[in-house]
């Protein structure tokens, strides 16, 4: 298969905006033409078992929160508000009613906190659990940040922790015990991502200029916004507001804290840039969440990251996207 | 498991309508409120390898063309026009590239007839084929034909032939040489099903009370709408319009006519009702559709079935709903 990207690339080509459509396949989520000075904005995500998540070690709540909050993080990437959701949900015949219970009662839950409103869905079979969750939303018309929208000169930031949800998922994984806070805090994230809606709409009053949620990890989506801009992102590396790993549970788990929020994913994080003037008036939290300068857009095409050498001294290499991909073989 | 009617039954509890959801769970389709004196119609539908279709059996744009189909035909028995739709899909990560492109290509055919917009959509991998498709689509508020409108003197039809796709199946399944045209018109029911959306909207307009689409056998779909309304059917088994299966070939399928037309399913023909006026006004087919009427609503609940016993005099029996359900094991 091709990759992901490509996939994307030719399937906008195949099926391009118009007719109502303004934004199409490509972005967080598609813009469609609305009344009264608004916009629809409306997205699908597909939480396959053994994909996306593992079923022995995740709550059924849990798989049905992240089906949601999955789509909802679409819609904070675009300043948008949710209002709709269909949950579309196949499940072994086998499995036991209480789960499908469980799964529900967790959409249910997030649905309520975000007053989003479940209008429908579809209920079928198959080998493993499947859900897929469409949210439609609304934003002004026009106002809606995109992922296209980087200018050279811009400022990059990033909200909360990366790499936590994915060093959750590798202590499942690797059954390694849940002793203290961190490990506790990165299963949570795994499990109950928030999507960052109320800082997506805030950001976008802000003047955010592109925005995306990273569910990719940091190379992958910072190469889409950047690809999406026609922009050269240079990154910090010291900056990025990684996980802390003590050296004895990154040698068990054969990864890094920046490696874990550069190819990790599933952070549901905004990545955002900022004129000077907006970026210099953010504040350094909004809502609880701690917003993060991490870069700047310069012209070109990329990601040049920023580290220091064994003596200090700053230097640039290309960063490559490798991030998640569902068609790269693992 | 549940069965799917006890799942629909608890989650339209567990998420009723309000907050500009004016029909949620358990119709055809969700109506959520619009502008102009318009209201919006969603659905989305699931299409698993090996419980839809058989993926060594089907072409790649066949379950396409499917996948958009069944989505489709929601909205045709709402009496709608679709504009939109998103498309999920996962794949097991061996698939080939060209199946992809064949499954778009089907997608990007029917879109075109019915004029729908495809907005956007997701992409992973999963251990078999899993299309999930959502069709937004729009009608006059107020116009949409739903399950529940039935009422005591209605005269029902049904569009098309029952059964078709559910012979070409199990043609497929028993690797039936596909001789004559009967089985080649099955085969081709069961790969390119015609969302009847022409039909639902000229229904609309001459006054259908109720409507649903045909997708789980005539038993279960007309047990659905009695259940939605209230009422009783009186169903004539000599006026279905069912496929006529020589003896040789009823026998090595073993099935009939009847069975496949009340229990199969697939067919996304249109069920419906008519005040007694409206019926007769009925011309005997529309836009080259045929339109049988097969029955009555009267008081009470379920439905009877009237056929003639082996002198030839009427008998009357409840008839169980024994159509498609995801989770009856079969």
């Amino acid at each position: 298969m091709r990759s992901e990207a490509e996939w994307v690339r030719r399937l906008r080509r195949q099926f391009p905006p118009g007719g109502g459509v303004r934004v199409g396949i490509g972005d967080d989520a598609a813009l469609l033409a609305g009344d009264r000075g608004r916009e629809w904005v409306v997205t699908t995500d597909l939480l396959v078992e053994d994909v996306h998540f593992l079923r022995r070690a995740q709550p059924a709540q849990a798989v049905g929160w992240k089906a949601l909050a999955r789509s909802l993080s679409d819609l904070a990437a675009m300043g948008a508000r949710p209002r709709y959701a269909l949950i579309a949900l196949a499940v072994p015949v086998t499995t036991p009613t209480a789960w499908g219970d469980a799964f529900f009662s967790g959409v249910k839950t997030l649905a309520v906190r975000h007053r989003v409103r479940v209008a429908g869905g579809d209920l079928s079979v198959a080998p493993v659990v499947v859900a897929d969750v469409q949210v439609l939303g609304e934003v002004e018309a026009g106002r809606a940040v995109r992922r296209g929208g980087a200018r050279v000169g811009d400022a990059v930031f990033v909200s909360g922790t990366l790499g936590l949800s994915r060093l959750g998922l590798a202590c499942l994984r690797q059954r390694v015990g849940l002793v203290g806070p961190l490990l506790r805090r990165a299963v949570e994230a795994h499990f109950y991502p928030q999507p960052r809606l109320a800082l997506g709409r805030a950001l976008a009053r802000r003047g955010a200029t592109a925005m995306i949620d990273v569910s990719d990890g940091l190379s992958t989506d910072l190469g889409h916004l950047c690809e999406a801009s026609g922009v050269r992102a240079r990154l910090y590396r010291e900056r990025i507001p990684v996980v802390e790993l003590l050296a004895p549970l990154a040698g068990r788990l054969r990864t890094t804290g920046i490696e874990l929020a550069m190819n990790g994913g599933d952070d549901y994080e905004l990545l955002f840039t900022l004129p000077e003037r907006a970026a210099a008036r953010l504040p350094r939290q909004l809502g609880g969440v701690r917003l993060t300068r991490i870069g700047e857009i310069t012209r070109g095409r990329g990601i040049l990251l920023v580290e220091s050498d064994s003596r200090g001294r700053a230097r640039e290499r290309r960063l490559e996207p490798r991030g998640w991909d569902p068609f790269r073989r693992r």
